[in-house]
Formats: structure tokens, sequence, C-alpha cells
């Protein structure tokens, strides 16, 4: 296509808004423009980028025989309510109203919908399992749109839904998905790990998010150094043996610690290490108060206490409650002498310490030399804290190390969640009603695309991988004045065309120095430039991502770039 | 694929709603189900079929260098109130309010948004011409969504966008998109007419639409018997010549015409044929009262009353205003005697007639023998009725026939409204700031679906044109039970899937009456069918549309289906 008649507006400058690499590039480049807070257009070249990742994961969507399909962004409310999720989704949910004050949910995603689809027209375990998917914009009002495409208010997601008679059954398709799954990812050409998730409040069991490792990511993954084991932070289970300390018992002893507030103060002040001072803190569990005691150099993992006590609630007591209840403040808490209405949980790791301070339960005073039953009850050991780089990797594997990763896919084991609060049964093979087992699956591909410029970008422009970029060749012509110039750039753009290839064509009347900036910019994989030896059909190719150049003869072209993209 | 595996579920009978052919076989078919009033899902199929539309619609844009992009559903307010029609647009316009209370309009069309982009980044008329288009979907809010995909509140549409630097320039863009728009209701096998609308409130002076001639269409078109000309019944001029009547003049004369209300009453009463009565309509056409007066056999086409006076608005006057202003009630005006502040115009036709009925603006009387400028004063003479059946085509080529027509799409010359309004502007090549000149241009998409099997149909279901299938072939296994049916359609599968042909392989274990009625209900247009012939390696091969239908040997298979397919 020519440059000349296609808006492809880029800038010199960042807009202020944009503090990331992929917001501040796609921008500048020309790839979208914004609308309003966290809504874009995608310009032309966009949405050339757009298709590519969107047929990608629709050409893996169909090898796993997922059924493309389209659910409408109107959702009756009436849906959401079957399911609760009408109040329990919060303000991220947009909702209209018609002329007639019908509600509707703006489609932020579509359970609901497919699962209403379902139930009226599947009535056997003959017709299962079933697959569906659809690519369209999605709507979540978040609170703060931010970093471009990483956080909209109206995106592109792919959505797949899957509907079997067994868990057995939804656990191959769950396989499936997941290996679809990494096989787009892979083909975008993205450095990615498939991590270990949260299922949250839908009580699935599996659940794995796929994370592209950036640093501009807002989720820390803990990763295996040397195999494929990966977690979210939250999700990683501490695997670490303590040994007890051989250390002698010695006398319990309270100390004044007047204005030491902090671990570190306190550890200083008492001259001890860290990791020989308990961290006790007070948790609000369902309706009981919990004192969870850790190791000074730990954190408490809040999604392994809810675990740990089944609750649907936890977040930390108020200090009005611990000096109530405890009769001191958030920096003078301990185990020893704890009320009976607190219950004290321990980390494993603190039952292998013994002369270790702790908070007094007093202000301004700790105990030195405390040890762990004798001074203290614990009414359950458990892995309670945030597993740390260094610590074992949980499969067994090498030792943990983090990195920062964007959530581009999610897949999920949603199991009778919504089946059964909608009634999506079939009858089995023995005539008998049984309720759906289902799986949701998503891909965030406006996400995808910002993430995959995060991975491929340097200080001149975007890097494209060749599977994604907008067109395969970017061909300038520097003098488009001088007829031998612009003859053989038409030709060469008439010759590459015909043999199929995507040409971009910067036929502007612009000087070279924009046209070599904008195409950096731009981030083609392969810059054909026709310049001052066109007379002699020489032209020059250059690798935008190795920056590799040389000359060729015009007759090589065709040939060089097939060999290029199928290398 | 293997139709036990999709989402295809068919009905025996018309869902209770569905009035017309394209909205019960589509709903039958499995290609939609519907979610809410005017509100769809498409299933898998009716993806598919989509698709289709879309990819045509697609590459007759390409063709004419209109290049895709993607805009978002949600639409600031703030632009909408730019070119007036955040107040203007009514209830069609759906609008929501996110979290911070901030209005946004649901994209029921784009002029607003790619204005605002292009205002932005298209500086120079070196940047013109530019066409850009989308496919998305779009929400009005209809007041009563009904026959299924033809009129629904949310709905697939291509909308494209033409900016010019004068209006030669759109000329052109308008002719091309005229051509393209052409070719995709060809290659969708649609019988269609261009037709010249009506420009409405925009000013602009081309306007076609593109309507698929069918009963159920709400619409009526008034085209030519022998040429290409058509257009919307409103806009059609009438060209007829009259001669003025070889009457002789008789005297004027009041006669009592007690009870009669209508036309045909009077005309009756007197005994005279309806041509020979004047129809008289009191308007109020901006801030003046306007009596028209046509032939009693005629229709006041107000349209061209509010073009003949350059007017904002036209309508009827009220009774009250009649009596008050002219002394009688509707049924007994006339242009005889009429007070100063009335203007009277009066349609061509009037202009030759002598010794005609008319109303004599006094309740329960009427003149007979009128005749114009004898008895009565016209201001002012002009085509002002309705085009009929038997009219002279306006292009002076064969005679005028009505037909009933589905509008698919709209190209429209919108000039400078919308640019004028939002301060799109651009540098000229003498350095002056001007004005852009623009053009805008839809295709529903899903109605164009549905349009389609409201001309390919018969009694058992749909028959789609070879480009629109959602498959090429249906392959049926009568018996799968049978070892050598199932692994003749087995194979068969195989060897269609690997020539690169779509198959759908009804697999399911079904009787072969089931079978045979869902296929031809599904409307794939060749079906084979594997049955008892299958140990000779014999099988049945079928024209959907035609019926025809022969035994062939399934190694000529795939030759045949190629040859089908090209032919």
């Amino acid at each position: 296509m020519k440059q000349s008649q296609m808006l492809i507006p880029t800038l010199k400058e960042n807009p202020a808004d944009a503090e990331i690499k992929s917001h501040q590039l796609l921008v500048r480049a020309g790839y979208i423009r914004q609308i309003a807070s966290g809504i874009y257009s995608f310009l032309p070249i966009g949405r050339r980028v757009l298709n590519k990742v969107e047929n990608i994961v629709r050409e893996e969507m169909e090898k796993i025989g997922a059924h493309e399909m389209i659910m409408p962004a109107l959702e009756p409310s009436e849906l959401w309510k079957e399911t609760g999720r009408w109040t329990t989704f919060g303000s991220e949910l947009m909702r209209i109203n018609d002329r007639h004050q019908r509600e509707f949910a703006l489609g932020a995603t579509h359970e609901e919908v497919i699962t209403s689809i379902v139930r009226n027209e599947v009535k056997s375990y003959k017709q299962l399992p079933l697959t569906v998917f659809q690519i369209q914009n999605k709507f979540r009002d978040e609170a703060r749109p931010r970093f471009g495409l990483l956080r909209g208010r109206e995106f592109l997601m792919k959505d797949a839904y899957s509907f079997n008679d067994s868990y057995e059954s939804l656990d191959e398709t769950y396989q499936k998905m997941f290996d679809a799954y990494s096989n787009v990812f892979r083909r975008c050409g993205l450095n990615f790990r498939a991590v270990i998730a949260d299922s949250g409040a839908m009580g699935g069991k599996d659940t794995h998010e796929f994370m592209v490792l950036s640093e501009v990511g807002e989720d820390v993954i803990a990763y295996s150094d040397t195999s494929r084991y990966a977690a979210n932070i939250e999700m990683a289970p501490v695997v670490t043996t303590y040994e007890k300390s051989s250390e002698k018992p010695k006398t319990l002893e309270k100390v004044a610690t007047p204005d030491q507030k902090t671990m570190k103060d306190v550890a200083d002040f008492l001259g001890h290490e860290l990791h020989k001072g308990l961290k006790s803190i007070l948790f609000n569990v369902d309706d009981r108060f919990v004192m969870v005691v850790t190791r000074g150099d730990h954190e408490v993992n809040d999604v392994k206490l809810k675990n740990l006590y089944d609750a649907d609630m936890v977040e930390l007591a108020t200090e009005e409650d611990s000096r109530r209840l405890i009769g001191a403040g958030f920096g003078s808490l301990g185990p020893v002498h704890v009320p009976e209405e607190v219950e004290v949980v321990a980390d494993f790791a603190v039952e292998a310490l013994v002369n270790v301070s702790c908070g007094a339960n007093e202000e301004g005073f700790h105990f030195t030399n405390a040890t762990p039953e004798r001074d203290f009850k614990v009414n359950q050991y458990a892995d309670l804290r945030f597993i740390q780089e260094g610590d074992p990797s949980p499969d067994g594997e090498g030792k943990i190390v983090f990195a920062r990763g964007i959530e581009v896919g999610h897949v999920f084991k949603l199991g009778e969640f919504y089946s059964e609060r909608m009634n999506a049964t079939f009858l089995n093979d023995q005539g008998k009603a049984k309720t759906m087992i289902m799986g949701s699956y998503g891909i965030g591909v406006s996400r995808t695309l910002a993430a995959i410029v995060e991975q491929f970008h340097d200080e001149r422009g975007i890097t494209w991988p060749a599977n994604i970029a907008p067109f395969q060749v970017h061909l300038l012509s520097l003098n488009p004045k001088k007829a031998e110039q612009k003859e053989l750039a038409d030709q060469l753009y008439e010759t590459l065309q015909q043999a199929g290839i995507d040409v971009l064509y910067d036929d502007r009347k612009e000087r070279a120095g924009v046209k070599f900036a904008d195409s950096d910019l731009f981030g083609v994989p392969l810059r054909i430039t026709v310049g001052k030896r066109a007379s002699e059909g020489i032209v020059e190719v250059k690798e935008r991502a190795s920056g590799d150049q040389k000359d060729m003869e015009q007759n090589d072209i065709v040939e060089y770039v097939r060999d290029w993209y199928q290398g």
C-alpha cells in the first residue's frame, strides 16, 4: 500500500500521558489513537497487526475443534441476576437502559449468555463436549485506565467456553486449550510463562494465567530457574524444610523498646538479625480474630491464610481491635500471653526457632529469648508466607526467581458455578439429568499486541516479530523527484505485490531523514531503500531488528524476501 | 466439520414471533438465536455465513483503496455535541454513563469519531483523499425491533468515511464506492437496485440506497421497466406532460354534498371520475400556511413540497387552523376564494384541467365546473405528487413499476456538514485553510444476510448462493451403524478436507429423515449422501437449489465439487 494514501500519523514526541514503551510507540508510530480514557481507535496499520494476532488465535482455536460464534455486547440483566454477578461484578460492569427502561450489561464477559443458549439447545450427553469461542470488543469500566492498551475500558478479547459431561472430559478440553494458548503466544514470538493462578471465588481447581515477562507487568511471577514451574506469587507453596535450631533456650526476658516501630528497628535495637525476630499480625478471618506469626524476614500471604480457614473474607484487624483485645497496638504484638479469643497460627519456619524476639503485647516492650511451645502456644503451623527468591521450586527442580508479568491469557475450570445457578443440565447415557461442567478461556487480543511491543522494541521504535508485522517489507523511495529512483521504486512495488508480498511503499515527498525515522518507528522487519544506486538497479536491504544491511540487485529481492520469511 | 460436535440446533416449528422467512429459517436452521428483542447471537454456522459476507465487503473496500481500521463502540458525548447530534439523533441513540458520570453514546455510527481523528492528524491536501472503513457491531434502540436481523438493535455494519479536498474529488470517491457496493451485492447473488434516495437534513446532493427487491421490504421503490433508473418513491420526479383539456369551460356552480367525506364519495355523488375532482390539502410549511392542490387520483408528496419551499419543516395543518383560516374542515377545502394568508400551489397536472369539482370552503358544499385561473389563482405550479405505476420513467426510458425493497446499503455525499461543525480543515496547495469534503457509506452486513435468505429459500429451507454458503458440501452418512457406510463417509470426509473443500459432515446417530430435513433447512448447495450403494463406492450427489440428483463414483467427487464451484 502507498503510504501517501494511508492514515499513518507519526509523532516525534511521546504523548504526555504515556508512561510505558508500548503505549508511547503505538501512538507515536500511528497504530492507535486515544478517543477517551482507556478507549482507543486502531488506525489502519494498527488494525493490520491486530488482525495478525486475531488470526493466530482463530487458527489455534479451530485446530482444537472450538467453533467461532458471536454474541451480542448487550446482555440482559436478567441473565446476570441468575448467577448473582449483576451485584457481585461491581462497578467495572457497565450498565445501560434501553428506551423501555430494560437493563443491560455491556459485555464484560459472556458466561451467562452462552450458558443460556446451551441450556436451551443442548439436551443430551451426545452433544457434548462442546467448545465455542468469539473475538469481540469487551467493556470494563476500570477505575484507573492506564498503560495504553494494557489496561483499557474497551478492548479486544477472545473468549471461549466449554461444556463437558464430566470433570475428566473438562480436564481434556482444558489441556487442549492450555496447549493452544501456548502455541498462540509462541507464534506471537513472546517470552511467556503459564502460571498457576488463584481460582478466587469461583471454586474451580485448576486455573492458569499466561504471563508475558515484562518489567511493566502488574503481577509478580515466581518461577523455577531450571524447570517450567511458574506460579502467581500468591499461589506458590513454600516447600522449604526448616531444621530446628540447635541453640540452647535462654530465659524469656521483657525489654523496653521505646520508639522502635518496624521489625527492622526492633532487630537493630536488640542487636539481632531480622530472621531472629517474630512478626505477628492480627487478622479478621470471617467472624474470628487470628494472629499470624512468621519470621521477621518473611511476609504473610493472606491467600494462604484464607485457604487455611476456607474463609470468605480475610482482612487486617483494626488497631482499635488490637488494643481492645490484646492491649497493644500493631508495633508491639506477639504470641506470648494472647487472650483466648484470638487464635494463633504460625508459619512452618517459626516451629524451628529458638530464642527469638517478639512483641510483648504492651506498648514499647518486646520479649527476647522467646521459644515456641515453651513460651507460647500455636494452634496450627502451616505454610503461611510468600515464597521468596532463592527458595526451592515447589516442583523440586531448581530455585525460585521472580519476574513481573503481563497477563495475556487465562484458562479456567469453572466446574458447575454457572451451570448450577442457571440450571444447565443434560441427560447422561443413563437418561439421568446432570449439571454441565464448564470451562472458560480468555485471551486479551489487544493487550497481547501491547505485550509484544513491550518485548520487541529498541530506542528507535518497534521491532515486530515476523508473524505480527503489519507488512513484510517497507519500501522507501528516498528521492522520488529523481526519475530513476521513482521508476525503480514503482517497479519494485509492483513486483513485490505481484509476488504476494505485503509491502508498505513510502512514496511521500518527505526528506530521507523523515522516512528513515518513520520506518524505524513502524518496525516492519525488512526495509528496502531505493536511493543513489538506483540507476545501477541496486537497492539497500536492511533488517530492522539486527540492523544488518547490504546492497542487493533488484532482481534478487523477491527471492530474498521469501527466503527471509520462510527461514 | 463434524455436525455431532457443532452447536447447530434445528427446530421443526417456526418461532412464534417470526413473521418473515429469513427470520424463521435462520432461527430454525440454527444460524441465530435471540438474546433479547432485536438482539441476536450468531451460532457457529451463522458466524460462517456472516464471515462470507464480511469478507466480500472487505475485499471490495480494499480494491478501491479504502483502509480498514476500528473505532470504539463507546463514543464521548462531547463529540456528538459538537455536531448537535447528541440532541437530534433522538432516542435511537443509546447512552451510557461511566463510573465518573461521563456520558458516552453507544456507537450507532462514527462520523464524529472519525472526523475528530482526521482533523487532528490530517493537515495537508497531500494527505487527501483518504477513505477508511470498519466492520463492527452498531447499536440503535429501535422503537419496534422486528423481522429478525432486518430491524435489530445491535447489528453488524460496515461503515466507511471519505475525506476529500474538493467536491470533484468526492464525486470520484462516491462513484468508486457506488461501484464497489454494486459488486458486493452482485457477489452476494442479490437482485437489487441502486435507488436515488432522500438526502434528508444533511444537505448533501447525491445519495443512493441499495435496495434488495423483496415483498417484506419496508420501502417502496419506483423503477423503470426497461432502464436502470430506480428511486425511492419519495424522490422520483414526475415528468409526465399534461395536455390541456379541450373541454369548453362551463359555469361554476356550488352544490350541496351532504355527508360526502372522501374524494371517492364526492366523485360518486357528483357522478364524475376521480381525476375530475381536485384534492386540496392545507399544510404548515415553516411559518406559513400552504394549500396544495392535486388531481383527485394523485397523492401529495410532502418531500417535494419541502424542497419547493426549501423548508425545514412540513406538516399537515390542524383542522382547527383550517376552520379558523378558511372557514371549513378538511373535507370541504378547495382553491376558490382562499384568504390571502394562505398560499395556493398546485401540481402541474392541475394546470391542464377544465370543469373540475373542488371543495367550496363551506361545510357540506362543493363547486363543480371549476377551472384554474378563471375561478382560482395558483401562486405556483410544480411537481408536487408521488409518481405512480405506469408514469414515464424520469430518465425517459420505459415506464415506472413499483417494488418493495430492503435497504442493505447507503452511499452519501455529506459535504461539509460534519467537517464544518467540527472544524476539520486542511491547507490547500495555496497554503489556505479549507474545510474537508466528506462522504459516508454504510452496508448492513447482518441485514444483507437476511436479505439473501429472503431471496434464496424454498418451502424446505434456505438455498444459499455459492459465495455465501456456510459450507461447500454437506456430507451425510445415512446409517453410520453399517460399517461400509461409515467407512466410506469417513473416507470421503478426509478426502474432501484434504482437497481444501469446506465440508459439514453429518455423522450423527439420527434417522435418515431427520438428516435430510436438516440438510434442506441448512441450505448447503451440494449434498453428498452415503447410503445403500456404499459397498459399490457409489454415493448420491444432489443440488440443493435445483433438486437435481445423480449417483456418482466416490473417486469423481472432488473433481465434480471443484468444477461445480468454479463453473
